[in-house]
Parts: C-alpha cells; sequence; structure tokens
C-alpha cells in the first residue's frame, strides 16, 4: 500500500502508550487514522470523526496495535564472530586462553578494520532483520569497534546505509570512547586526546553522528575522560548518553546528567541519588538486561528508584558479539520483567515510548495524533502477551511511515 | 521435492552428533546421501561413494547441517491464556489474589476442559509452529491439564491431530498424575485410583500413548503414587518418565530409574546418588532452563554429576503456560549454556541425540547412515553459534523424511 492513500485500522484493540509511563493507555475497538505518514487520528471507532467514515477501513479482527517497536541501544555494526569465545569458555578456557587465541573484543575491532563499508553494512543486515522481524521499525546503531578514525568514521557510515536498504529509522551514535585499543594501552587520556575527539569531529562534520555516548567504567574510561568528549558534543550541539555503573560505581550517571544525557545505559550500580540526578535532567534509564543475562550479573538496576523518582525506563537489546549477542526486543521485554520484575506494561513502553525519549525522536512511540505511523499489529489478545511469551514473535504486520 | 528422488546435499560442514555425548562429530566439506527418507550415508564428499555420484547433487554453500530438533518436554496442548496471571504477579499480586482471579494451573484445566478436540489443536499450533520455525521435527507433547478420563483422552487427540496437520512427528505422553483436580482436593490416592490409572487404560486401548510421566513433588504426588501408575505402565509395556527432583528432593529419580525410565525430567534437586541410578538405567536427564528461568529457580542441576556417571542430558522447553511459556529450542540451548554452563556440543546434543533418546527414537537425532532423513541447515559458521546467539533464528532449511 502506497503511502499516500489514507486508511483507517479498524476492529483492534490499542495500547496506545499515550499516557506517559502508567498502563497501556488502552483503546478498545479501536481504530487508528492513517494519512500521509502520520496518525491523523486515533481512538475508539465509535467516536470516529465524519471526516474519516469514508476513507478506506482495514479491519484487524481484534489485533492489538502497538506502537512499532524502537531498539535504542545496539552495537549490531561490527566484524568477526565470537561465537568460538562462548564455547571457549563454557568449555573451561580462561580470559587469558581466549585472548591468546585472539578472542575478547580485540578480535572484533580487529575484525572491523578489517572490513570494508560494505561489508560492515551486510555483516548487520541479519541483525537488523531480527530486530525488524519483532517489530522494530527504528534501531540505534553505535560504533566503537573501530577506534581510529577512520574506522569509527566507516561503522557509522555503514550504519547510516542500513537505513537506505530496509524501512527502518536508524540513529548512529558515535562511541568513540567505548575501549582503548591496543596502540594506546595504558594512554587511555592520549587515546581520547589524538584518536576519540578527532573522530568525533570528523564524524559529525560529515553528518554521521546523531548522538554522543561513552562508556565510563573501571574497565573503560573516568568520569573525567568522559566529560571531555561530552564538552565536545556540547559545542557541536549533539545530545550525549553514557554507558554507566554497568559493573561498579564510577560515577558516570551524575556526569550524564549534569550534561542532560538523553539517557544512560545499563545503570545496575545506580543509587537513589543517580536516580534524582537522572529525574531531573530527563534522562532516560535504559535497562539492558541481555548483558545482566549473558555476564551472569547479580546486582539488578535499581528499578524501585527509577519508578519512585519517576524515571523513564527504556527496555534495548543492546545486541552486540560479546556481552549480548540478543536479536529480540519482544525478548528483552521479558527478560525485563522476568530478571527485573519490571510489569509488562513497563516493558512495553521500554521498547516503545520511553526508548523513543532516549533516542530524542518525539514523534515516535505512540499511537496518538500527530505521531509517525510507526505501527505494530499483533495476534495476540492482551499486551502482556507480548512481554508473557518467550521465544515466540506473534507480529502480524509492521507499518513504518504509514507504510503496510 | 518428492522424498523418493534420491540426492545428496554437498558443500557443507555437517554435525553428525554420532560419536555420542562428545562433541558434535563434526565433517568438513560433507556430503549427505538421502534415499527413501532414510540417510543413505554421510562422509566427506571426497569419500562419496561411486554408486552416489550420479544422484543429484544439492550444494548448500558451506552452511552446516544439523540434526533436525527435538523437543522432547513439551506441554503444548491446553486451553486458556496465563499472560494475565503474569502481569497481575508482577504488579504485585498474592497466589491468593491470582487464584481469586481464576489464575494458576486451576484456569489451564477449566479452560482445557472447556475446548473441543478441534480447539486444543488449533489453539497449539501456533506454539508447534514456532517449534517448527527453529527446526523441530519431533515434538512430544503430555496430557495433564485435562485431569478427568474424557479430558485427558481428548487431549491425547488433540496432539496425535497436530502430527496429521504439520509435517513433525508427535510422540504423546500420558500424564494424568500432574496434578490433583479441584473435585479430588487432599484425595491424592483416590485420584490415581479414579481417574488417572482408568484413563491411562483408555488411551492406551485407543493407541494414544508413547510415554507414561509423572510429577513427583511435594506439590504434586509421592514417589508410591507415582508408582502405583508405573506399574500399570510396565503391564502396558508402555515406557515411563518422570518430572522429578524440581523445587525439592523426593526420591521420583530413585523410582523412575527402577523403572529403566526414557527420562528424569528438571532434576534441579537430583544428587549424585541420583545420577548413578540414572547412568546404571540409562535414563536421560531432561534439562529445563525456560522453567528454571521463569519461576526464577536458584538451585541449578547438578551438570557436573551427570557429566561425571555419564548420564546423558537432553534439553528441552518445557513450553506450558505457566512455568515456561518458551517455544524455541535455540534458546533452550543458549539459557542451558548460559544459566547451567553447558557447552554448546552439549547442548546441540541434547535437542538432537540425547532427545531421541528420551523419547525412545533411535533412528532420529544423527546425520548417519540408517538414521531418518531428518535434517536441520542452518545459515551459521560453526556449530557453537546455535546455542551462542540470543533470539535469533538462523534455520537456512529442514528436511523432514527427506523432504525439503
Amino acid at each position: 500500500m502506497s503511502q499516500t492513500e489514507p486508511y483507517v485500522l479498524t476492529d483492534a484493540r490499542i495500547a496506545t502508550l499515550a499516557d506517559g509511563a502508567d498502563g497501556y493507555g488502552m483503546i478498545e475497538g479501536g481504530a487508528v487514522v492513517v494519512n500521509d505518514g502520520r496518525i491523523a487520528w486515533a481512538g475508539a471507532l465509535s467516536d470516529l470523526p465524519d471526516e474519516y467514515a469514508a476513507w478506506r477501513h482495514l479491519p484487524q479482527q481484534g489485533r492489538l496495535i502497538t506502537p512499532a517497536l524502537i531498539d535504542c541501544h545496539t552495537h549490531i555494526v561490527f566484524g568477526g564472530n565470537r561465537a568460538l569465545e562462548f564455547e571457549m569458555r563454557l568449555n573451561g578456557a580462561s580470559y587469558e586462553e581466549v585472548a591468546r587465541a585472539g578472542g575478547g573484543i580485540v578480535s572484533t575491532v580487529r575484525d572491523t578494520r578489517g572490513a570494508s563499508e560494505e561489508e560492515l553494512t551486510a555483516w548487520a543486515l541479519p541483525r537488523l532483520d531480527a530486530l525488524i522481524a519483532d517489530g522494530a521499525s527504528v534501531v540505534e546503531v553505535k560504533s566503537g569497534y573501530g577506534l581510529d578514525i577512520e574506522t569509527e568514521l566507516r561503522m557509522l557510515r555503514a550504519a547510516r546505509a542500513l537505513g537506505t536498504v530496509r524501512t527502518v529509522q536508524i540513529k548512529s551514535t558515535f562511541l568513540g570512547a567505548h575501549a582503548t585499543p591496543a596502540e594506546y594501552a595504558g594512554r587511555n587520556d592520549a587515546y581520547i586526546d589524538e584518536v576519540c575527539i578527532p573522530a568525533l569531529r570528523a564524524a559529525h562534520s560529515e553528518g554521521l553522528v546523531d548522538a554522543v555516548d561513552g562508556f565510563c567504567e573501571n574497565i573503560a574510561f573516568t568520569p573525567d575522560q568522559i566529560e571531555r568528549v561530552f564538552k565536545v558534543a556540547r559545542e557541536l550541539d549533539l545530545p550525549v548518553k553514557l554507558h554507566a555503573e554497568q559493573l561498579s560505581h564510577q560515577g558516570g550517571t551524575a556526569l550524564a546528567a549534569r550534561y542532560s544525557a538523553l539517557s544512560v545505559d545499563h545503570v545496575e550500580y545506580a543509587t537513589e541519588q543517580d536516580a534524582r540526578a537522572m529525574a531531573a535532567a530527563g534522562s532516560v534509564a535504559v535497562i539492558l538486561p541481555g548483558a545482566f543475562y549473558t555476564i551472569r550479573e547479580t546486582q539488578a538496576p535499581p528499578i524501585a528508584e527509577f519508578r519512585k523518582h519517576n524515571v523513564a525506563m527504556a527496555l534495548a537489546t543492546d545486541c552486540n558479539p560479546g556481552s549480548s549477542p540478543l536479536t529480540s526486543l519482544l525478548l528483552a521485554m521479558n527478560m525485563g520483567c522476568t530478571l527485573f520484575r519490571m510489569t509488562p506494561a513497563e516493558a512495553l513502553a521500554g521498547v516503545t515510548c520511553h526508548a523513543a525519549k532516549a533516542l530524542g525522536i518525539p514523534d515516535k512511540g505512540c499511537v496518538a495524533a500527530g505521531y509517525c505511523a510507526d505501527l505494530a499489529i499483533w495476534n495476540v489478545q492482551a499486551p502482556g502477551e507480548l512481554a508473557y511469551r518467550i521465544g515466540f514473535n506473534p507480529l502480524h504486520k509492521r507499518i513504518v511511515g504509514g507504510a503496510i
């Protein structure tokens, strides 16, 4: 169906997600009017304004309509394959043995540097297609496996290219401060000055950067080092976000809040004070249960504190070859509920309206007039089923920008 | 392609699973000769016997071939939907509140009793289709939500019917001793005598029973009660299996081993002595990480003891509406590795050759001459990827009885 023909989806239950953090915003016997890629109207069919009554009706047999899903934290562009490392570890190999066999993030950096832009795009496509098959219409993609100027730019170009070969919006995030490459071992400050910041400026000047991210952790960068990158982001008028408090408490969240970060991600070790700072800054907590599950972390993020202080919580796959080779937002929803006791409504908000907030795209993630017509239609009776089932995909159709 | 045309799959890596518990039994540059629904030969293409050289070759571009997957423990036939209960619990409802709202296994029994055979089959199909989409060619299905004679039989008929509407082998297991229905509350012995055993005899006389199962647990039946069912199974010459030591140690494993059970399932609380008894009896340990994950159990099954005593380990979904709404064997493999530190090779054996053993079907689960030509062809480089990735389905093609 062309985007230019207006239509009305009818005979649907709608989880609008339009009333903020609490609940689904359900409409029973609902209708969604789509015109020119946007939602013109959503509500109960009995209230449908006369002006839309003659438009083409597409009955949905009582199916559930939600906003299309949004994965606001992924690393799907990378080279190589780390299944062997997964297998070596389970066969008892030490980290040293894995490293000697060429494993670890070092191997991903090597294989990413060795890949062309076309290869990076091609290798990411099956991962992107898996996310799309789950109902995603927006996918964030980070750089951070190049760790040299040219490869960081190539990763971002590959990410942008993904959006030209699939019907999906790609938001590309510069993550130069992800790790220190071998040639800068022990010289993190020099890496930030000589590679990360110049790469950010170059990527921005090429129009490749939607946001700037970093990894603030005892195995990565200090808050001071991250702040030098954030200052450049501010100068370039780019929003920031941060991987923080994943393995320990380093104070990254407070820094990110000071820079009005779109989001702070992982946050297992965040404190109530961090939650307060995030609330004040309007930063979203991006919960990443796939990494928690894969690395067998035991410290759960402070969900109760986020609720108490009204910090919006997003959920994402964190798809990456090391700590979260996860390509299903539905499974991330189930993990958020099962592992962290999020409610199914919080989980759905986490992959729709709150994920949109974490990416700074205010016209996506809700089914309401004025929003972009990115919708998912599901073969389920109730929205809670999306998080309840495990390894099951009840997607009926995905609508992106009004196109079915 | 018709089953009667012989063909040779070439240009494939083959994980044969033909050398028992250890390793994949890999063949590089492999070929599989399929004739009349069976594997006529499997090995390196360079060793292909002359008699097959002229048969039609189907090159696989280096893809991985494994046995088709086998789910040896499911409850996919049931009525109703327990997503609401999942949601109520996460919103803080107590078990009592859930029960008052009509939740729990009682609701599944009510909705199963209220369903026709056709409805039970139709409702199970999306679950079966999800398993098939993951590469399954054999699925075990248990009764146990009827808990009266007629409904137990209807469940088994619905299970058998699934095998007529999809290209899949269904193994049906009588699980009358699953729970006590409300009308027998506090009278477990009477339930066994008046319902369970008569239902088993009736189901057997209708040819509906491939194996007899029970739930031996402090919330279900004692070893003595289970043994009365097993004695009837022995009289009818039916193999037995048992849900045992899932939540506590009740001695079910020892009982099952005395009856040469095909498998003992769950086994989180099994001991080394149990492992020894299972090894002596040839019983498979069926590991069910989906239930462990969903109910947030913390006691992992004694994988090291099973290894030490050479107990074959299968992996299954345990797909059921209460404790494991899981319909992906690939995800069960990942969970077996991530949660229980099984190796990817053990995980693959767990859903192929060892699952076949748990169902008593010795001609399935391996890629070797004489075996049934049930194969899965995957878009992966190495077999370890099947367990490594999460929420990703790289199935290229499924072959069942030689039919592609």
